[in-house]
């Protein structure tokens, strides 16, 4: 059973990237920028490219789909880059290329806030795709860089789903309707992406699940064949969010970046600054094989469940990352 | 009688300082940013260093009012400094105090499109002032650098005069009843800047005057006398707007930055890409006297003339470019 998983943000370590194996891990999309500046980004992928050097045997850069191929083939876990917000391509649409060039695969409009692209779901107001953001779409679309909307608010999401001439992706979020989080996609917002061919990733987040830390397997199990039948089984996957081993300063950056002097507790609270402990069933990597028994325990097909696991990100990834039709 | 221009963007050289010096202008606000990032901006103030180095007899760098003074004294233009846009301070609100440092005194919220702070007039949408634009307007009041709100829509203008708790500015625009250009601003728009204090600086770019490079003296005097009466006399100032022997490829370079691979013409049209020729009566800075003799012809009294031509933007620069009061 091939497994993706289409966001992480773990503070990487060998230990990590052993679990990863030990869970099977064939694919990971792993976040690279939050708020950092193109400069900083760089130094983000050359952390990686010291952590391929030095784990060679356990992960390796991934460009295309078939770098999955290969990374089952020799026992290792493909890692794909990503950012959280459009902050690496600073103002200059230039450095979608450069950025794609350099191994990025999605990049989120915005990360909750207004961004110069889009509105995210923080904001009190959401006016949609902006100038610059149809044109970046257009960009992205030429080079093969996915537009992400995990983080931004509903109209902006559906205007991108629209605007885009290739699928774009919800990596990790979940229905607002089995969870009502403000981070959550409400029904039509699942619908403007999936309908289009995009892809939704389900999140293992605690604040993104019903009940939080408290979630079932069975729940989270039923929400994932109910989104299924709803939005078809072959737009769904998993983007767990893992943040694994991340010190509670890591949230903040998170959440406050540059952007403030003040703190904002974003899905936390005063009382509840830091990262939420895991539910039992999917405390790390080496839990995913707890997801499939759970999907099979609610009688998700086997197929259905490949499709879920890894196969539909795997499809996607094999569309997505190459130079897109000239318009 | 004192002489203050709240908005220049020349091509600067000897020449021209030479004609502010020949048209007794006192103060200019020269914008040393559109597009611009923090290491650029730097750049920009290193080359006013320079120029401050060279030519010590005719220009100096303002900080406060007193400057003005000073300037005057000596027979020399106090040149006081401002962005277009926030790209100089990139994502990050402790550059603003960092970029007050180094002698910025006005920031646009926005230049025409969305920016991380605000909508630009140019956006379908404007959905006013973000949740970092407010964190950004309290640190700017907390320093002492003007909100100028320009380029942006008219919501985000209207929100911005009511966040700060210090009057804001309008460097460089006109009345839309008397030009209706899309940058010119509405009664409500103006209205709610200048009731709490603020200033608007009445623009010389043909783009933004009646019947453009045709426009008489006497039209654009009639337009300062019914606005005074409008909105108050000691509200309203010169804000030129002259971009003075720049090549076509500023105006390019101001239009499009690096939001677009595509040609934006902004206020020209692709048969009429360049800047636009001056109105006779003003030419550059030498025909600062034509306006003071075009009030008087239309009964504007000495007294006005004397606000409308520096007074009021020197009681603005007094109030202003110092620390606000801890709120």
């Amino acid at each position: 059973m091939m497994r993706v998983d289409a966001l992480q943000y773990a503070n990487w370590s060998e230990k990590i990237f052993r679990e990863m194996r030990a869970g099977g891990l064939n694919a990971v999309h792993v976040t690279i920028a939050y708020h950092e500046g193109f400069r900083e980004t760089v130094l983000n992928f050359e952390r990686w490219n010291t952590w391929f050097e030095r784990f060679p045997d356990l992960i390796m850069k991934g460009l295309t789909a078939s770098d999955i191929d290969r990374a089952r083939a020799s026992g290792r876990t493909a890692v794909f880059f990503g950012f959280q917000n459009p902050s690496p391509m600073e103002d200059d649409i230039g450095l979608v290329e450069i950025l794609h060039t350099l191994g990025a695969r999605f990049m989120q409009l915005t990360y909750n806030n207004q961004s110069l692209l889009a509105a995210g779901c923080y904001e009190a107001e959401d006016s949609g795709v902006t100038r610059m953001g149809r044109q970046v779409i257009k960009e992205m679309n030429r080079v093969g860089l996915v537009v992400d909307m995990s983080h931004s608010a509903d109209r902006s999401t559906i205007e991108a789903a629209e605007i885009s001439e290739r699928p774009i992706a919800i990596t990790h979020a979940n229905p607002h309707a089995w969870a009502p989080a403000l981070r959550n996609k409400r029904d039509d917002v699942i619908r403007a992406v999936t309908e289009k061919g995009g892809m939704i990733g389900f999140s293992l987040y605690p604040h993104h699940l019903r009940d939080k830390s408290d979630c079932t397997l069975e729940s989270f199990c039923a929400m994932v064949a109910e989104t299924a039948d709803k939005y078809g089984v072959d737009h769904i996957g998993i983007g767990s969010d893992l943040c694994q081993d991340q010190p509670d300063s890591v949230v903040e950056w998170m959440r406050v970046g540059r952007w403030t002097k003040e703190i904002d507790y974003g899905e936390g609270s005063a009382g509840n600054p830091g990262f939420p402990p895991q539910p039992p069933w999917f405390r790390d990597n080496r839990d995913f094989g707890n997801i499939e028994r759970g999907l099979s325990a609610i009688g998700f097909g086997a197929e259905n469940i490949a499709k879920f696991m890894g196969g539909n990100w795997y499809r996607f990834f094999e569309t997505s990352f190459g130079p897109g039709e000239a318009t």
